[in-house]
Parts: structure tokens; C-alpha cells; sequence
């Protein structure tokens, strides 16, 4: 399978990783919208410009588009639909439905197919979300974000007047997990379900008062949510918070039998010590899926739960059910 | 859709209380090698006799085998799959390509479709080693089962001369557990993995040594593990292990990154009180899937591997994309 990465940030170094832990699967370039010249890539994978990309559209089986959800993908996702067959790790939730629209139609035009939303959430947290929820009707179900990183209420500390750097992370309340893993089924608040810790550099001589209560009283950013400020030093910033983990579960518990005494709960959660590279690990199985499809004439676009999870996998249906089931 | 169970033990109300949770399904009836007329069902629903399940041919949309896998599935899924959609849990690990390749000779004869080993291990265990897997190829999984009672374990005790009773739980060893989630990749013996505790009420006079004995000497079952044996009274056992409580966990930790620098823990786990009514609510999901699939001209023997995620669910696809995406 031949893949192309298009963007190369984060998560576009995590899919050039990703390939090579992929032996059935060939990276022919990345395209970049900077000056190719002045981009290097881990494995000396040739880097193009973005504008030179339809040259090559013959060459590509998957392109995964890896760019910003706020900006970049409701426009690249469904131009790139036309000419290949794309995965994007769209993660606005609200604008799933439109942002789908715009990809099936321009996949459909031409007949390609194309992936959208795929990564770990939206991806996998939501396929546990359906599973579980498919499997007991009855329930109800949480998901909760963290310990992890979290780059857009990281940026949001950046941009007060004072701060040098910045790391927040996003922290599940342990009374509350401890809760609805024990089967219960509270009703939460978004002050009970997370708390947010804020790793924060001021410039030399900033008002850190200031600071402390600009963050606090962010609204949709911190004001619903228990947060605790620290300020450190630059130093003690890049030595101890400079990774990007994230991780998170889902858990769903529901009732069964005519008189609905037994309950279960189903828990599905991750510990990840690279966000971007495990996305991206997630993206290049999700590639093997669609081109599959695409080999069996399936096109539009797709998400999570048209993939039939077999398709993922570089095993053989007969090796999976041997080995697998 | 127009659901029948085929065999009414355990299994089969299970799947006649889950049809009451989902109002999208119906239950025609209820089909049974006993004399219909002694069973009764939990909701009134008909019980007609095995041997006329071929009248009903054209009235069920998926008929739900819920047979034993030992001696009951191999023979009855490959007949009942060249009439009927069938779902089975056959779950004997082993010999699973040989059920298969059985049961897709039948069903592709006839054009119908059939789902062989849904449940959840196999099933939603399956599923889980295989998303991991194909999402981080480098890496390790352990399966764990428990805290739950072992029908197979508990009958091996019942057959020792001078038992009256038995009840068998597998635990998860919990030094084992804690490595695999702190993503260590231990080599972990079958003793080292899961203890066995056995609750056993003695026939009047019996040789309680004897008994002891024989359990934690029993090849395959019990000689590979530390077993614990606890002698109670049969009033003991009913009040506080008559129900079938199961579930475990299935944990892959793998490494990502050019330097497989990154460690990354995916953990699925289930907590059921009672094993057969979660199985069947599976069975009901999954009965949806392929009622779907065979609508859209899908044939053959199938398996959760082939399944997409969406078709499990009542909601649309729109639905689902807007809220569970």
C-alpha cells in the first residue's frame, strides 16, 4: 500500500513513523505547504509541495491528510477527495455532519473513497462508545480526558499578557472515575467529571496574580473547571513537561435480564505516552481498511463505524481467525 | 427485525430479555429439542418443537443458536445456516477455522449469512486484540478472565466422588495485572497469570482430603495453577454463589516513534454479573448486523472481524455520526 502524508507536523513525523512498524505499507512523499527545501524528514522520505500533489495522483493508494481541525481540514479534506483516496483526523465533533457532507460528495464525484474522524477521539473512544451502547441499550455512558495534554487550553495560557510558555494538563476527578467505573451512573457536572493543572513561565517581572486569574476565569476554557496554576521556570518547563501525553476512557454501564438486576460495566481506556503517534498509528490502520474497500469498489465517504475492524489488520482473515478470534 | 432462539437454556432467556431492550427487534418463538409443552418462557413468548424450526423459515429474519459449543454448535450451525441467518457463540477457540469453513459451505449454498463465535470472548475480546494489534504492531497482549465462575471448572469438580456441589472462580492474579497496565511486557507462566478458588460442598461423610486432593491434581484444569479449596454447606453456596458473574481485561502495550521511545497501553475490560445475559445481549447486536448485512446481499459465514461497527447499532447512521462520533 502506498501512502502519501500531506502536512507535516506532529502528526504527519508520527505517520512517517507509524510506516515504518508497517511492513505492507510504502511512503512515497510528503507534501508540505512550506518550502520543501527547508524540510527534513526522520527517514529522508522526499518532501514536495503541496501544490505539486495531483502529479501525483496515479502513485498514491492513501493520502492521509494531516492537518488542523479548526483550519485546515473542512477545506483540504474534500478538494483532496477528488483526485485520491484520503484518511483526516477531523476532530470538531459538532461539525462531523457537515464536514462528512462535504468529503462524501467530493469522494463520490470521482469515485474515491475517504476516511474521516479517524484517531482516538473521535476513533476509537467513539467505536467503544457504540459498541457498548449497542450491546446494553440500557445504560449510560462517560468519557473522560487524561492525564494529558491538552495543546488548545495550552495555547489559550500563551496568549495572557505575561506568559512565556505554558502546559496544561487535563486531569479526570479519581472520585468521580472511581464512580461510574464502580457501576454507578451519577449525574456530572463538567467541575466533577475533570480538573485542569496549569504548568505556566512568566516573562521576567509579569504580574503573576494577574495571570493566575486571567487562567481561572477563561470562560469554556477553565471557569467551569477546578484549576491550580504553578509557575516554574523555563528550565523545569522544557525538562519535565515538554512530551504530549494524553490518554482517557470510556465506560458504560447498563443493566440486563427481565427484571433488570445485573449490571455491567464496560471499560475501554488509554495510556498514551505520544498523542500525535498514536493517532497516527491508528490513521495508517485505518488507510489499510479504505484502500481495502476501495479494492472492493466501495466509495463515499466513511468514518469509524463502516470499517469492518478485519480490514485493519496486515493479517489474513484466516490468520485472523485463528489466531486473533 | 424477526428473531428465534434455538435452544432455551441460560443463553436463550438471556437473549428473550434482551429482545425487551431493544424495541427495533421481535421474537417469534422460541425453539427446543425438549418436549415443548414442560418449558415455559420468561415472557410468554411461543415454544415450539427443533424439529419443526423449518416452518418457520420464511418468518425469521436471524434465527439465534444458543447451543452448547462442545457438542451442540458444530452439528446444528452448519444445518440450520443452509434455512436460516444464524448467530452462534461457538466458542472452542481452537477449532474455530473448521467451524467456519463449515458453516460458510452451508450458508453460501442457500445465499444465506451467518455469524459464528459472537459473545464476548470470542467477540468483543476478539475485537479488542485485533484493534490494538493493528494499531500498534509492535507490542504484546495478555488476556485476562475474571473474577468469574468457569461452568466447565465447577462441572470437572462436581464429577469428583463424594461432591455435592461446586463452584469454580478464575481470578486474575493481581501482580500480574498491575505489570501489563503499567505496560511492562512480563512472560507470564499460566500460574502466574490466574489463580483458581474453588467453593465445594461435600456429600455427607465424604473424604474431604480426598476431594481437596483430586481437585488441585487435576491435569489441564487445575494442576497448572494454585488452587484454593474452601469447604462450605449447600445453603452457604446458594446464598452467595449462584449467580454467574464473569468478565476480565484485554491489555496491549506497544511502542511507537522512530526510536520506539513511546509506550502506549490500550485496556479493555468487562465486569458482568451475569455471563449469559451479556453474551446474549451481544448475540441480539450482532443479530442486527447481519440481518443488515444479508439485506444488502451479503453471504456466507461471517465473524465480528467482519462486521462494521454502525450496522450493531439501532441508530442511523446520521445519528450515530452526530452523536456518538
Amino acid at each position: 500500500m502506498k501512502l502519501a502524508i500531506y502536512g507535516y507536523g506532529n502528526l504527519g513525523r508520527g505517520v512517517e513513523s507509524a510506516v515504518k512498524q508497517n511492513p505492507d505499507t510504502e511512503l512515497i512523499g510528503v507534501f508540505t505547504r512550506r518550502d520543501p527545501s527547508t524540510v527534513k524528514t526522520l527517514t529522508g522520505v522526499p518532501v514536495y509541495a503541496a501544490a505539486d500533489v495531483l502529479k501525483f495522483k496515479d502513485s498514491v493508494d492513501v493520502l492521509i491528510i494531516c492537518g488542523g481541525s479548526a483550519t485546515d481540514l473542512p477545506g483540504m479534506t474534500p478538494v483532496l477527495a477528488k483526485d485520491f483516496n484520503v484518511v483526516d483526523s477531523f476532530d470538531t465533533h459538532a461539525d462531523i455532519p457537515k464536514h462528512f457532507a462535504a468529503v462524501d460528495a467530493a469522494a463520490k464525484e470521482t469515485g474515491h473513497i475517504a476516511l474521516i474522524s479517524a484517531g482516538w477521539d473521535p476513533g476509537m473512544f467513539s467505536l467503544n462508545r457504540l459498541y457498548a451502547s449497542a450491546i446494553l441499550p440500557e445504560g449510560k455512558d462517560y468519557t473522560f480526558w487524561g492525564r494529558g495534554v491538552s495543546q488548545g487550553h495550552s495555547d489559550a495560557i500563551r496568549r495572557i499578557e505575561g506568559v512565556q510558555d505554558a502546559r496544561q494538563y487535563t486531569v479526570p476527578v479519581p472520585k468521580a472515575l472511581a464512580a461510574v467505573r464502580a457501576g454507578e451512573t451519577p449525574e456530572l457536572t463538567t467541575r466533577e467529571k475533570h480538573t485542569r493543572e496549569c504548568f505556566v513561565v512568566a516573562k521576567p517581572g509579569a504580574d503573576l496574580a494577574y495571570i493566575e486569574n486571567a487562567i481561572k476565569t477563561m470562560p469554556k476554557y477553565f471557569s467551569d473547571y477546578d484549576t491550580t496554576v504553578t509557575f516554574i521556570s523555563q528550565e523545569e518547563l522544557d525538562a519535565h513537561h515538554k512530551g504530549i501525553p494524553h490518554g482517557g476512557f470510556v465506560i458504560r454501564s447498563g443493566v440486563t435480564g427481565l427484571d433488570k438486576s445485573h449490571k455491567h460495566v464496560i471499560e475501554y481506556s488509554l495510556k498514551l505516552d505520544s498523542n500525535p503517534e498514536f493517532t497516527s498509528s491508528a490513521l495508517v490502520a485505518f488507510a489499510r481498511a479504505i484502500n481495502r474497500m476501495h479494492g472492493r469498489g466501495d466509495v463515499g465517504c466513511k468514518t469509524v463505524f463502516d470499517i469492518a475492524p478485519g480490514d485493519m489488520s496486515a493479517m489474513s482473515p484466516e490468520e485472523l481467525r485463528a489466531k486473533m478470534l
